[in-house]
């Protein structure tokens, strides 16, 4: 996979989730005009992967499944959004990775076999419907953990192996970090490199990318932590990337678009710890030229303007130093 | 009361909450200009009933009370919102419902006396100011309960002999159901069907219309309280409206315009329960093209073309079948 | 100081904090042009003094600080904004005051001569950059207490001595109320006045001006409170503003714009009480035509039409009448 972003320029936001369904963020009502509109606006910011992030939650699916019809007879859908998406990455060449489903239950009560199971017909379902399409290129497994789990192993392992039957394609994971500003018991950075250590050494061969998310610790913390990150990522050989964060979490809102400042600072950072490649939560939202919120729109203009200076500078630079290329 | 919506169309929003004053939503700061071209977009989108959720809350009032003023030295109140909604009801052809006081005090403490009597002779205030608006189609009791509460029995049946003594017209409340998104101790459908019989023998012949809250519950749960719901009032002569609500409960944000395909599901529920009438809390915040919330103008935008989708199919259908009349 | 405002206008709001860096209100994420508009429509508006509300907070900085690099290795910072507010500020002819390090730590666990230490290197770091600036015209002591502390009384001393070493320009503070929507145990009148007595007794000479803000009490309490501070400070020499807080503390969200009535409603309680300047925390975000919320737009027409009303009819009165000029 390319890990550097925009051709002759630095390591820039190349991945974004897709925030439908969404769990915690207020939906921009958006229909297939306004999908189409913001897809073009990624692909000139260099978006060339896109990441639904789950592709059915609780009751509600991003297409009419027969599957999860069966457990919720309530099912609240509305258009095909994978058929949506699928195209709209044909369209713009684009990788489209697909998010598992998540029950926002069974999991969270221990019931693991019952996540996995259904998570198995859900995904025969999916690859049923989509598998054919050109730009589907990869799972998202949508549960998140910050710490080994010996349940969610299996949870992994099995989807994992499920979906390498279906298709070879390659696995991503997106864990967030036990830290300070989410939790009151907070986790140190010696913790969480010990088991994460023996999470990747469980999931080895069976995850291809790890992007862990990028907000919930302080940032002073944040190049060790992602220094740590992506060397146990590599002594796995799992492609680390990050996942830069592109709204607040330093304020009473729940959540606006991210002061552009730290999100300067979170860029640098991953850049300066080397990871692979950089994606966002999320781009529709926070990021983009159509967003809901007009902070959204001015942060687009901050980040491509950054983009672009850097892009002239490495343009300027040592045309060998493949760091800024 | 045509129960119906829109001539040739489905069962649309036909009455939409006007929510000044505010209890816990932030202002647009619509001025006049504001509110005349958003009551424009109402009638457009098929509005036929506005309410006005309260005239008064604690020390705000939407004209300026000689009443309240004895209560509230330092009353705030800016222009005469009643008589700016009466006249703009008017030229749109809808009817005005006034939403009576809420002290946000007296009843909550159990001294319902006062805030009966302060409402007697605010209504006759009301009455000797607006009385003769030809748009003044109806009583709102702005007061919520969500079950069987014998003070504030007392409470509706005074203000509806009062306000029926002013000119008998229709008396709207709309209640909230005790449900699990709102309280850790949520009701059962039995508890609720049982608490709305007493409730219902209690005010026949006192209230006209009932308009429950439609969101408190889990949407799974929703068909089956509807029906409850629409029983009961007909059993008692209730005219049964539903309250869709247009804002979103499931994210962090309190609140912002909810996701359409959960609106959707909710107008098709409430249709399927055969309620008398659809309306929502409320037009101008989330669900209006002059929103101050963009993800409003999206969701207006699918809306109508739902709206206008049923409409076509409605109008290919048996003209015999009434349903979709 | 002139402390009336506009000429030929009523006491209107001249002043304004300026969010950067922002403690808990979501960022706008304002490049140049974005301020060098806003600064226009302060402009238009009628302000006169800007206030940066402070110059760094914790690892984040307003310019690229060696003194708070020192402390903060991972200091998040990007363009220099007392440059661009001071030559903005210039430009536009206001008078620009800087607010004072917040290490968002030191003084709240009790180390006072920490913050003072630091306070004291980075006001030299400050006045050696920008003191030549003809807009540098204030200091703001963004330190912000509800009633007498032994350690904040130091540290305002230690600082205003310091200050006025490098210029003896005017101090200004923005203390808050102890008020009941932010406190479960608010303060009486009785005791607010005590403790400011004994503040204003221990800073008199010591601090030029004081703006308590306005939100945290109830609004019928606001007169009362606002009598007692313009008496309080003017028996101690200090020049009384009102902090006319232009966002909405009523509301789940935290925080929009405030509805007009409200803001009207403490404008002019505050003229009543005879304070020498309006200022607002802050433009920006809640009262400017450029704000990132709609309601600010709109709130901005609405509060222009009414100083435009009154400067009318300021214009028809007694030329005599030095309170409406």
């Amino acid at each position: 996979m390319d890990s550097k972003g925009l051709t002759g320029s630095p390591l820039a936001i190349t991945g974004t989730f897709l925030d439908e369904i969404s769990h915690d963020i207020p939906s921009a009502n958006w229909g297939c005009e306004d999908w189409a509109k913001d897809f073009a606006a990624m692909r000139q910011d260099g978006i060339d992967t896109v990441i639904l992030i789950r592709a059915g939650y609780r009751d509600r699916a991003t297409f009419p499944s027969k599957v999860l019809a069966k457990l919720h007879p309530t099912l609240i859908v509305d258009e095909d959004l994978v058929a949506l998406f699928l195209g709209l990455a044909e369209q713009e060449g684009m990788t489209f990775f697909l998010g598992t489903y998540d029950s926002g239950d069974y999991w969270l009560q221990g019931n693991y076999q019952a996540e996995i199971d259904l998570n198995l017909a859900f995904a025969d379902e999916v690859w049923e419907r989509y598998g054919s399409s050109p730009a589907f290129g990869g799972w998202y497994i949508s549960h998140e953990i910050n710490t080994f789990d010996l349940g969610m192993m299996q949870v992994y392992e099995q989807l994992s192996q499920h979906l390498r039957c279906l298709k070879p394609l390659p696995i991503l994971i997106s864990p967030y970090i036990r830290g300070r500003k989410q939790f009151a018991q907070a986790i140190s950075l010696e913790e969480h490199e010990r088991e994460w250590d023996q999470v990747f050494a469980r999931l080895q061969g069976k995850v291809d990318c790890v992007a862990f998310q990028d907000g919930q610790i302080d940032f002073a913390e944040l190049p060790d932590y992602l220094a740590v990150n992506a060397a146990l990522a590599q002594r796995y050989g799992i492609a680390c990337w990050s996942n830069i964060e592109s709204f607040d979490r330093d304020v009473h809102i729940k959540f606006p678009p991210i002061a552009w400042p730290k999100l300067r600072f979170k860029l640098e950072a991953a850049q300066a710890a080397g990871v692979d490649k950089l994606i966002t939560f999320e781009y529709s939202h926070f990021l983009s030229p159509n967003s809901i919120y007009p902070a959204a729109h001015n942060l687009n203009r901050r980040y491509r303007n950054w983009v672009k200076s850097l892009s002239l500078q490495g343009s300027n630079d040592d045309p060998n130093n493949s760091d800024n290329g």
